[in-house]
Formats: C-alpha cells, structure tokens, sequence
C-alpha cells in the first residue's frame, strides 16, 4: 500500500548537495498519486519531536530545483543523537500524523536514528517505511562506494591546495592546510588530487587512518623544505598519537596554550596555529603559514561537483522507489559499477547504522604521507566536470650579464 | 624608439588574476616588430639584482594563456621593499641587458619601486619607459575604480559568506569570518553581496576604517543573537582600537595567549579564534564558531572573476602600448567611465605610489557595522559572470496534532 503522508527530514553537518537528496524525495514523491501530503521537518529530529513541520506538497517544483542547488540543509538541521526515549517520541509524532514513510538524509547517527524509529514502529505494528538516505563530506559511511556530499567537499579541497601551491611557490615558505575529517582522512587526502607536476604540494598528507608523530612530522617537513625551500602540508583534523589522543589537545598542553580546556577540532585554527609554531620554533624556519579551511569546505556555493549532484538527488529519488515499491526499511548505498557509473542497492539499516568507515590501507602509501594511484582513479571521477587546472611557464633561462663570472 | 628588450616582474601577494597581466605584456610586447626578447624576473625585484631572468621570447602563445588562467605569480614574487641602493642595483641589472622598458605588477609597494627606478634611470640618462601594472586584492591604490585581483578575492569571499550563512542558519550559533585586509576593508565588505534575504548574514561587518571597541562588538553580536537566534559576522584582520592598534595584540595580551610577540594578521586563526572565546565567555553563548579566510580567498582556482580576468589581461596590454606610444614613464589606472564599462588611464607614478585608499565613508554605512547601497552597485559588476545564487523553501507550517494544546 502507497503511503498517504511521507516525511522528511536532514540531520548533521551540512553539504553542498543535501537539498538535492531532499529535492529528489519530494519531487519523487509527489508523483505517486496515492501520496496526498509531502512534509519536511525542521532542524531534523528536533523538529520531528517539536512538531515544527513544513508541507513540501504545494512548493513550487521551480524553486525545489533552485533549492536543491543551494548548498547546506534547506530544512535546517541538527546535532541530536537520538536514544531510544527520543525515538519513541519521533515515532509518536509521526503516528500522529499518520506518516507511512520516513526519510531521513544523514551520516551514521542518523541511520541508526532511523534503524530505532523502524523498530519503534515494528513494535507497535504501526505501518511505517524508514529509509535512510546516504550524506557526509567525511565519506565514513560503510557499504557505500562513497557518499554523497563528500565529491563536492573533495573538490573544494583539492581546488584549494591547487591556489595554495601555486602561492606558496611565488611566495616559498611553509604552509599548513587543516582540513576537516575526525576519524576518517578522505577529505585531507583529496588535497592530492590538487597536484599537477612532481614538484607540486602538498608534499605531505597526515590523516587520522595513520598514528601522528610530531618529531617525524618535523623531520618529514625539514627533508621536504630542505629539497624544495617550499613545502606544502595537509592535515586532517582528526591526526591524534599512538594512544589515541588528539594532537591539538597534546600540543595545546605542551605550550600552555588551552586557557579554557575546550578542545574543538573545527571552528577554530588552533591545530594549524600549533603546527606552525612547532615548525618555526623547532625548525628554525621563517616563513611558517597555516590556514584551517573550516566550514567553507562543506558549503561553499561555487565549487560544487555535478556528479555529486546528480547522485545526491538520485538517492533521494531512490528512497521513494524503494519505500513505495520494495517492502522494506534500510539504507540507500551507492555501489560502483564501471569507471564511472554507479548504482543503488537498499542496504539493512543493521548493516550501515553507527559503523565508521575509514580510508582503505590500499589508498595510502607506506610512507605515511601520501595517497596512492588506486586513491587518485578512486576520486578522479567524483569531482566532476570542468575541474580547473594550473599552468605554469616552460624554464628558459637567460644569460647573466653582469655577474657573468 | 620602440625598446629593444623588455622585463616584466610580479611584486607582492599573489592574486587570481596577476598572471592575466603577465600574459597581457608578453603577448602584446610580441606584436611590436622592434622588441627583440621580452623577459621575465623570477621572485619580482629580487630576481632582478640577482639576474635570475626567463626569456618569454619563446614561450609559445597557447601556455601563455593557460598560465594567464592560473592564479599566483607565475614569475614567482617577492615580500623585498627596495630601498634607493636596491633601487640602483635593478637600474645596473636592466642597463648591463639592454633594457628599454621595466614593467612591473604590483600595489602601491611595488609602484614605489618602479618609481625610484625611474628616478635613477633619468639621473644616468639611460633612455628606460617604466610602467607600473596595478594588483591588489586590498583594493587600496589611490587613482583607480578598482584594482586588479580585488574583485576574483570578493568575489571568493561573497561565496564564502554566501555558503556560511546558509551552514549558520542550518546549524544556529555565532560565526565569526576573518577576511584579509591591513588597513582597507574592501574585502570584508564583498561580504555583504553574498547576502540575499533580508535576515542572511553577515549580521555584523568590522572594517579597519571605524575604530573596534571590543564592548561595542559584543553588544552588536547579543542584540543580533536576541533578535535572530544566530549571528554571522565578517571581521577584517587588521581591525584596531581608536589608538591604532590592533584587536589581535589587544586579545591577545588581555589573556596571555602570546607566548612568542608574534603579531602576525595572516596565515594564522589566531584573531578568530579570541573573538570567538570573548563571544563564548562573555555572552555565554555555546555554539561559536571561526574561520580564517586565509590564503584560500587570493589564490582560489574555481572562483574567478571574468570582469577582473579581462581587465587584469588589459592593463598589460595597455601598460606596453604606453610604454610603446607613449612619452612618460607612469602607473595604469583603471576609470569606471560605465555601468558597467571602464577605460584606462597612466597617472603619473608620485600620483600613486606609497599612497594607501581606504573605504570611502559613503560605502560604509552609519551605523558602522554594514556597507551602503553604494557600495553594493560599485562592487556587484566587478564579480563577474554566473555568480550563484542561494534559494530557500517558502514558509508553509502544518498543523500541531499531538500537541494541538
């Protein structure tokens, strides 16, 4: 039986293309003629348990397209982690208002989000089709080839450390790029793709997949700045010690730097701050920068891949396919099927909800700091098309003049 | 007499479109029957005195105009100020290779130089045109419109803010960007354009032009925080008190946070990240967040200006038929004679050079906090072609049910 009211809604860190997913749902939906009402929550959950709903059915189909190419989640949204309580309460909610499909565009805590509510309903013999639709720039989720948000995250980064190379060699130096990335380094290591000639930065890539050293870190940057007088450094966030614990709150400590104790790895430059200081203080080096690239990375409007675009709102469209016509809650995952094309498969909820994904051992290279071939044909493709490229001018030296000897 | 050889250099911040100029002098120079070799300096006047030239004679047309689409110095630059010595050391470099024409692109800094040049060649009577070729991301040479590189930055930065405000009204809190700019706060200002709905932010924008009183920052952010439950604010990194100096020192001081006496505006998130604690402390308000716009707002690949990359091209080609046609050494200055269109003109170099623009008051608002309509025409024709635009869902609440009460 087709749903009568379906319901959707976006949690977490916001991307470029989420409004495509939400675009894809609602566009989808309403071409179901047994579907009478299409709503939204605002601020995800939050707004599922506070009622504050939007009817999507009578928005224009115009400005859901304008909409779906406007980065960061149109719905607003939210940092909630749901416990089962919280569950019950969304699931009361959505019994209220005799919702018979719930979609809902996340990362891993969302999709176990709807994994609890999927349960809630199963328990209480209520109707309800929970479908979990794939969203992170960190690219973490497991069974998926990767998720969407993450190709135009990419692209960003690898654009910027393409400016940031080129400045840095009209201005040598050293320079520090933090990117985002808790756990998983895919967003730092797409700062390869930036690089055109053997000489180009970054020169070193540090993710949380591989145990940080600071005294090989160093070592690392002398051997490159002493071969180059340039070097290009991108980190993600996350790089923490062999125990475990955060770099950013390690070096914090070490220089008395943590006034308050907050140890927050975005929205703030601290770790890049504390990098450049250990360089210019241990390495003796002058010209030390660093740069966080913070929250323009997940949303900026002019850097966005078209394939992420077009996979975002096709597993939107998806979600509803497989509510309306399969028999079961789960997943929507992305699987690669040629070099480039892709496919949908509905995965159980079990199966993705709350795991992490991290970069594959076959993606970086022994030394530690840098990706592999397998990881640059990996991402090629994701970053969609017109990726700009840089230029520079063919050596032909001029005799000296005046100092001839 | 048409100059036999010519030399071109690039002089301080790289920019997105400074390599636009580069090929606007080479391809042009080429077409003048009597230029026998047109060289370039690596690292600006340094590689001058150094005599490490690259003859472009040869460089084919085609990389020329790839590398004109490459943002950065192509040539390399330089941070060197020249004094009369330095001056007179670039005067025996071009003298000993027969130099007739000394082109060089760069701010006020650079146009300085070039004048002093000029000075010692008049004084030897060695027959040397010399040309300065504006650049600046700052905005801040006196005598033009605008300069080349300024409006690809805001344009960077419009985006960024564009994209930031959609992430803060997604994911509510105060955001602070810091924007580059010493002492002219054009930049910070491009903020205002990446601003569509009347509750969008930036909220709040602090310029280098009005005095920062750090009280009066905190009530603007509260009031703002009260009214629309977010904030989202530009901040230039060289804002000062009324004695001059700068916030960063200030903060920075009041909770001994400088371990080094370093005070350097860029390539750190320091300045931020103190405004962010004074919010977090003093207005006791969770979510802050702060990002430092850093390198990535000069040198961006994806995010450049079609009207800045076509003038940029122009004022070299209008700096060799100066120099060609021309009787006087001076500097290029762009003349907004349209809306929009614009003409050159060669001011005399004593005219700009050394000489610092700031934000003209009938550009920033009473209020001290916002830009006028002023300066939304003057800025809005300089970024370009195909600016993105941010939509939204419209408002359309459904009906309580289980909290009907």
């Amino acid at each position: 039986m087709t749903p009568k009211k379906i319901l959707v809604a976006q949690g977490g860190g916001p991307t470029a293309v989420i409004n495509q997913s939400l675009a894809g749902v609602v566009l989808e939906a309403r071409k179901f003629r047994g579907v009478s009402r299409v709503y939204g929550a605002h601020h995800g959950v939050s707004g599922i348990v506070n009622e504050d709903l939007l009817d999507l059915t009578q928005e224009t189909s115009h400005n859901l397209e304008m909409v779906a190419n406007t980065p960061s989640s149109a719905l607003g949204s939210t940092r909630d982690k749901p416990d089962a309580k919280y569950c019950h309460e969304i699931f009361k909610v959505l019994q209220a208002h005799e919702i018979g499909a719930f979609f809902y565009i996340g990362g891993n805590d969302s999709s176990d989000t709807v994994r609890i509510v999927s349960e809630e309903a199963h328990k209480a013999k209520y109707p309800l089709r929970c479908i979990h639709i794939p969203k992170t720039i960190d690219n973490d989720l497991v069974g998926n080839d990767h998720t969407p948000g993450f190709p135009s995250a990419a692209r960003f980064v690898a654009q910027a450390f393409t400016g940031v190379n080129l400045d840095n060699a009209a201005l040598p130096g050293v320079y520090v790029g933090v990117v985002m990335g808790r756990h998983a380094g895919f967003l730092t290591a797409a700062s390869a793709l930036g690089k055109k000639f053997p000489e180009d930065g970054p020169h070193l890539i540090y993710v949380p997949e591989r145990v940080f050293d600071i005294d090989k870190f160093l070592a690392d940057v002398k051997a490159t700045y002493e071969r180059l007088g340039r070097c290009v450094i991108a980190v993600s966030e996350g790089i923490h010690d062999a125990k475990g614990v955060p770099i950013i709150t390690k070096l914090a400590e070490q220089i008395e730097h943590d006034a308050h104790g907050n140890v927050q790895l975005s929205g703030t430059g601290a770790l890049a701050d504390l990098l450049c200081e250990e360089i210019k203080i241990k390495l003796k080096i002058k010209r030390v920068r660093g740069d966080t690239f913070g929250y323009l990375q997940r949303s900026f409007i002019g850097c966005v891949s078209d394939v992420d675009q077009r996979e975002a709102r096709e597993v939107g469209e998806k979600a509803v396919q497989y509510a309306m016509w399969g028999d079961r809650s789960g997943s929507v995952t992305i699987q690669r099927i040629g070099y480039y094309s892709v496919d949908y498969e509905l995965a159980p909820l079990e199966a993705i909800a709350g795991k992490t994904r991290v970069m594959e051992d076959e993606f970086l290279s022994e030394c530690g700091t840098n990706v592999t071939d397998a990881f640059r044909l990996y991402l090629r493709p994701l970053l969609g098309s017109h990726m700009p490229d840089a230029y520079r001018l063919r050596p032909n030296a001029v005799a000296k003049e005046l100092h001839k000897g």
